[in-house]
């Protein structure tokens, strides 16, 4: 790849992790199915013990299931991103998520935010570029309990 | 425009969102009202409703009222930057700020953390980019209500 | 320079300070010590007074020593990279930092949270990029006491 061709992928891999933030953010569950390769593996085990979710069907149903009745906000920091050909790639991202789940939800928490770093890869099929493997390794997570139930129920 | 003038374009608008933060945090109102095209639009109507500004001394007054006695961080994140002609572009850009008014401030909270996304514009006169419109949209606000008077005056 | 190596450079440069906060927050000391020039200056006076750091060891040292026992995330955010020469840069960084300590551990509060700018500047030595001085200006701190001991001692 010429050098101009290593930065487009870079800016266009940036693009593709901001839309993987704001997918969750607003909601919308197809478009972030959309940004994964058909065998993409999804590792997340550090939030969910076990949990390493394949293909975009079951890695966008988790989040569309466990976060539709909350408000969230994920942010992405610093990326550090190596193109390691015309249709590879791998980056670290540095991260913080903020979660408030409405009240009523089946959440056994009320909020979180946590912090830590995304390791992923990337693939080039037909000139676009997917998420092909994403893997959250936590520095820290804090919850807050859910708010009383007034009535005491 | 060629590929590398289509990066250095998006550099550009990078660093002209980074002056916008900057420029607020550090209470630089001529610098901010700099940023701006003549006929630019600000929409803050998710903050304040119906508050609409247009023109860079009228959208540069709002902060330096409200802002000039309180400390504030404003943080942009992850943004998709497309550029439409070698004059124009739009972008969303993920955005974090916290406020925090002084005491014996004139506002109505203490402090306030929110959480959002910019929808922006960005106009290229005499070589040089300018925000044209900016809009935000809030996915969550939190307010801290002011500290208690001691002297309960 | 041509326009691509500027953008090149540039690249690096967000690269370099992704690393920087990466290896704060993993405690790779050494990594992070190679960040920087031999004769590099590290000014944090805004958070421990009068203290400017020389050198890639000294530099090191400080967080090393005060950070071991902690959690710490620390997030850069909007850099404004200005490229001065083929071995010359200089930059503003916008910038948030937590820190928790362990229970236990030397530290006279519990976590702190704060928010500012880096003022960098840049020396490519060999072809690559090392951080030649850095100051922090401080926008606000926040800290939070040492949890009380349960047994009073």
């Amino acid at each position: 790849m010429t050098p101009i061709d290593k930065l487009f992928a870079i800016e266009e891999l940036k693009q593709l992790k901001a839309r993987y933030f704001r997918y969750i953010d607003t909601k919308d569950w197809s478009g972030f199915a959309g940004l994964f390769a058909d065998d993409a593996v999804f590792d997340i085990t550090d939030d969910v013990p076990g949990c390493v979710l394949t293909g975009p069907a079951k890695i966008a149903e988790l989040p569309a299931r466990q976060l539709s009745d909350a408000v969230t906000v994920h942010h992405g920091h610093c990326p550090e991103i190596n193109i390691t050909s015309d249709r590879s790639a791998n980056a670290v991202w540095a991260m913080e998520d903020r979660i408030w789940w409405a009240e009523g939800s089946s959440s056994p928490v009320g909020s979180l935010q946590g912090y830590g770093h995304y390791f992923e890869t990337y693939e080039r099929i037909d000139g676009r570029w997917f998420i092909k493997s994403m893997r959250l390794r936590r520095l820290r997570v804090d919850v807050e309990p859910r708010a009383k139930d007034p009535n005491g129920t």
